[in-house]
């Protein structure tokens, strides 16, 4: 068993969308346990717990909401230097696209690497101009397939990794993927 | 009279169609002159010689291309200590959304900001779920009416600070702005 | 008359001290208005007031403490698209060297570019070894001549682009500097 | 057997001796074949052959030399979507502190990031006041003994993750670690 964490805030409701898609990616994988939870449930032990984290933020002024933020300073804190190597990825979504929801999984990725964490993107593309390279991004809440899809990807690698290198599945590695992941799959 | 300077390197004519559109739009404030230039055309002189530069690049790896930054190492690295305060902004171009156009642009401002321009981002809209925040940014050439104007409008407001601040212009400060900028315009 | 904000955040005292150096440092050009204010204390008021902006937070996991980011988020938020064009620059403190001072003036760079303003670094090295080049950065407190230095220098330099640009005082410009600003100077 | 690939550039020598330090410390854990290799030297098959890479340059315009870049551009980008799930860390060296050895560290991470690879920094701290907390960060040379250390914790932990992640040894964990780590050893 995986133990996998969507840790998430969400103002509008569209990042909370976003975790619901990243949770069922992550569920596709067999053998993994997931836990859901937003900034204001979640406690310390549950990044303990966890074997892989998918962070979810609202973009907000271009970086992850201040709850999001607190979150790591005063309660996972608790847990600095004591869980280091775990797998990680960010999602966010933006009012609009150049808005800035690269730039806040890039502050999730911060404040994920102080901790220890191995942090990825996902290389593959999900449809027609769309990927989660650097976290799943969306502008406003995931409404075309592809969209929907690249929140499914996240999670779906976050499990392939939790999967691959704590349990040694080796035909979790994307390089045996089914699914289309080269951008030539779409054009 | 302000100079504004387009340099920029394009490998599929894509930042090349975004220069064409930066170049329109800061022409569109009167009393400028503008070079759009290739970083295999533009010298050091040329950085000298502006008011504000636009920086543009495809996004490659997340970040500009090597070329782009090849000129930045051996080329304005001639004026280094002697060009601060200059305006300056970004563009990037990617292979699709999510895929690093917002950090290919983060890069180029570090690299500004190393140089000691002033680096800015638009704050407005340009259409609904669209927005210049941090740089233009555009998956694939701009198509859509918007994504032609997200980099005007970044030209744009290259030229209004330019005109703004270095010939005391204040009809172009963007509070005057007769266009539409907040993001309620597009709802 | 230039109006210079130094807002700031402090835990353990550090940033405050940087924030008394930075503030010295904008005093130190003639006809500057200083206000200097915790997060606790500011209103966005006081950002539509002031013509240039120092950001201080300590560096907590890599970026800027949870209390600033909620100041921006649910403060500074009421005059978004009312304040563009105003010039802003960062200092960080972290525990240590290598610990994310840099990545924290980065991140408040961020949230200033969403606001629209015109952010900088400082190319002068302050000392042997030492420079602000996008933000003035301390581990620890400020011990060393220089790194007061640093904290001053940026702040001097956001007193000089004010002046500069919004006043005219052409002399203001860091090319007619009488303070060593070459690294070469240090050697 | 791991395989780690140490892959740099130099201009001054600096990074070249970050790079010796960085392979030393992957060659303290046990059963590591090391590749120390410039971008001049290495090929794409370099980047298939390792299970995980520490990436270095010196810090230019606060990012990675153009010369690193063109490798990632030209040579690397052979077996991108075929090489995802590598552990990769960074190393840089500045002129001087505040001078963007953090920010050439992002860089160097965006690019990693892009290809796949699982991108780490180091939570320790390896003596007073320095730690390598989003890669090995140094102002010129390494000089001081923490400054060598914080190359070859880098180097380390590199090995460190291949061996329990790839092999499954368990005492490799940091939480397992006989050498300091906690700030608090160093107060």
């Amino acid at each position: 068993m995986g133990n996998i964490l969507i840790l998430y805030h969400s103002n509008t409701g569209n990042t909370a969308k976003m975790a619901d898609f990243v949770a069922e990616g992550a569920a596709s994988v067999s053998g993994m346990e997931i836990r859901k939870l937003t900034t204001d449930e979640a406690t310390a032990d549950d990044l303990q717990w966890c074997d892989g984290i998918a962070l979810g933020s609202p973009t907000n002024m271009g970086s992850m909401a201040w709850k999001v933020k607190k979150w790591w300073d005063t309660e996972a804190i608790k847990k600095w230097l004591e869980i280091d190597g775990k797998f990680a990825c960010a999602f966010s979504s933006s009012a609009g696209w150049g808005g800035g929801n690269e730039t806040a999984c890039n502050a999730m990725a911060t404040v994920l690497l102080n901790f220890g964490f191995l942090y990825f993107g996902v290389t593959d593309y999900v449809g027609k101009g769309l990927t989660p390279h650097y976290g799943a991004v969306i502008a406003g809440e995931p409404r075309e397939e592809k969209e929907k899809e690249s929140c499914r990807r996240l999670g779906r690698r976050l499990s392939e990794w939790v999967g691959y290198y704590r349990e040694g599945r080796a035909e979790l590695h994307p390089n045996k993927a089914r699914y289309p992941r080269d951008p030539k799959s779409f054009e």
